[in-house]
């Protein structure tokens, strides 16, 4: 018995926590550093409450192409409300949604994708749009894939934040993403709850109707969580500094260089999409999920650059 | 030896979590909802990621008279900083601040502590902020009771902060007072990271200073968490509803209804300062900490309220 247990405890011990990683610069970079963080004693120890870990979401722990995900969400939305919004029939950037057309609809730019996310998401309350997510999540699925987009998630990436959980950090998504989107389901993908879920708000107003308080979402900007709105969204929900922060595009570009620039040992690591077979590649030219000064920094401020194709063996977790 | 074991278990067991608490009702009513809410397989069970409890801070973790503590800080800094504003001479409310006339200065209402908390929390990045409250904190000296101010917390509230997170609960501040006033002392004071602290909030600005990043303080207001703003502050925060909330004035009313008001076993508590001899004694006529609406509803809305002159045994912990 005891013997069986130690030999238990000796393959837990080697097992990998990273299967989905090639044994490439990357994985070794990563398990190098949380060891030196880990290891009490050392120069470099770093405390268990101070083990605050931040990632990007589209893109990063889930697919973003060929739209960010939350924009699917959107269209539905408006479709489904188009009945009580005849206006939209005449209306831009809906009645190009309306008709299909995407790219017409967003040429409008960041006016457009601001009046196409407040016209979906404010108006409800927060329970009642917590519902609407939900109900998404379970029956949308990926226009090019076929799949539920919540399946569309990296299992290496998966397999980073148990490995870092299991060393007791604290794992945060810091996406550009809508917040009240992402919490619905974020726990139950990831294993990261609501109050480590920090993305970019809408304003909230409180109200008692007949007898029980709601919050309703209301259509102002409170944090546009992106580029310098990283670590102001860090700063605002979190209150300190990250050690270690994973990104993908130059819209993570400020938290890398905020988390890096701190005292002690930091780690700051980007996913480059160069995998168009498994995923899709893109950096420089994308319109979406564009990397090209995170690619030209990487190097000089120790950035570690993982490449989808060579770097993992696996890409989404099995069915 | 086993059965010292068992003797220590059993002692264990036993031992009193909340001892500065006199053995009425309130502590009573504590101990019941705990019980409840943790014992696996009651139609009343709530699973620990959903045990959140959330504590107003002034006057209801630490004393708020005769003035909130950060407005004796603000006041401080205001003194340091008069010599590079010689305006503040004569311009209000800073002229009567710097005469030592603080009711003369707070005339001016909401406004006039407006424009004292932006001169002196603005200007300065997080980091300098952070060191300027340590080191007031570190010297400062209540004006009554001569004593530093994060010694004047409760010791009963403290043991109840222990025994919710010793039955897995997550324990967050949700003060009007400022998150940053707070962050810096609130882990070693009441074992709350600045990740769960919630607090009225100022802008934030991202900027790159001789190659070094850093997080700049405006002077905006992102958060009045106060009354219908700590709901509002709860969901951007924590993004789920407590099952568990405590205050002490009506500041804290919509977040005690937004708590109870949930699904499933619910818990609030307001203390009542009834203590003139060992603490303060105000509740309905008060210009701080105002308690009347409260008041009125606990009964109706079931809410649990301490009176801290029958109800605790001890105030503040010993030195």
């Amino acid at each position: 018995m005891a013997a069986m247990l130690f030999a238990f405890a000796v393959s837990c011990l080697h097992a990998d926590p990273l299967p989905s990683w090639n044994s490439t610069a990357p994985k070794k970079a990563i398990m190098e550093f949380v060891e030196k963080v880990t290891t009490s004693g050392s120069a470099e120890y770093v405390q268990p409450s101070d083990r605050i870990a931040v990632f990007d979401n589209d893109g990063t722990l889930w697919s973003e192409q060929p739209a960010y995900f939350q924009l699917f969400f959107a269209i539905d939305r408006i479709k489904a409300l188009a009945p009580k919004h005849p206006e939209w029939q005449t209306e831009e950037p809906f009645a190009s949604l309306l008709k299909g057309d995407v790219k017409a609809a967003l040429a409008g730019g960041d006016k457009a994708l601001f009046d196409i996310v407040m016209a979906t998401h404010a108006g409800l309350t927060t329970e009642e749009f917590e519902k609407v997510v939900t109900e998404w999540m379970a029956t949308a699925k990926h226009p090019q894939s076929g799949k539920p987009f919540n399946s569309m998630v990296y299992q290496p990436m998966l397999e980073l934040l148990a490995y870092l959980r299991a060393n007791q950090f604290k794992t945060f998504i810091v996406s550009g993403g809508g917040i009240e989107f992402m919490r619905p389901w974020a726990e139950k993908t990831y294993g990261i709850p609501p109050e480590q879920v920090v993305g970019s708000s809408g304003g909230l107003k409180y109200e008692v109707r007949d007898g029980t308080p709601v919050l309703v979402k209301t259509p102002e900007l409170v944090l546009n969580d992106d580029n310098v709105g990283k670590p102001v969204g860090i700063q605002r929900h979190i209150g300190r500094r990250p050690i270690a922060a994973f990104g993908n595009s130059d819209g993570d570009y400020q938290m890398l260089e905020w988390t890096t620039a701190g005292n002690g040992p930091r780690f700051g690591l980007i996913v480059h999409h160069t995998d168009a077979e498994r995923e899709y590649a893109y950096d420089r030219d994308s319109h979406i999920g564009k990397l090209s000064k995170g690619l030209d920094a990487a190097k000089t401020k120790g950035w570690t650059v993982v490449s989808m194709k060579e770097d993992w063996n696996t890409i989404y977790p099995s069915p």
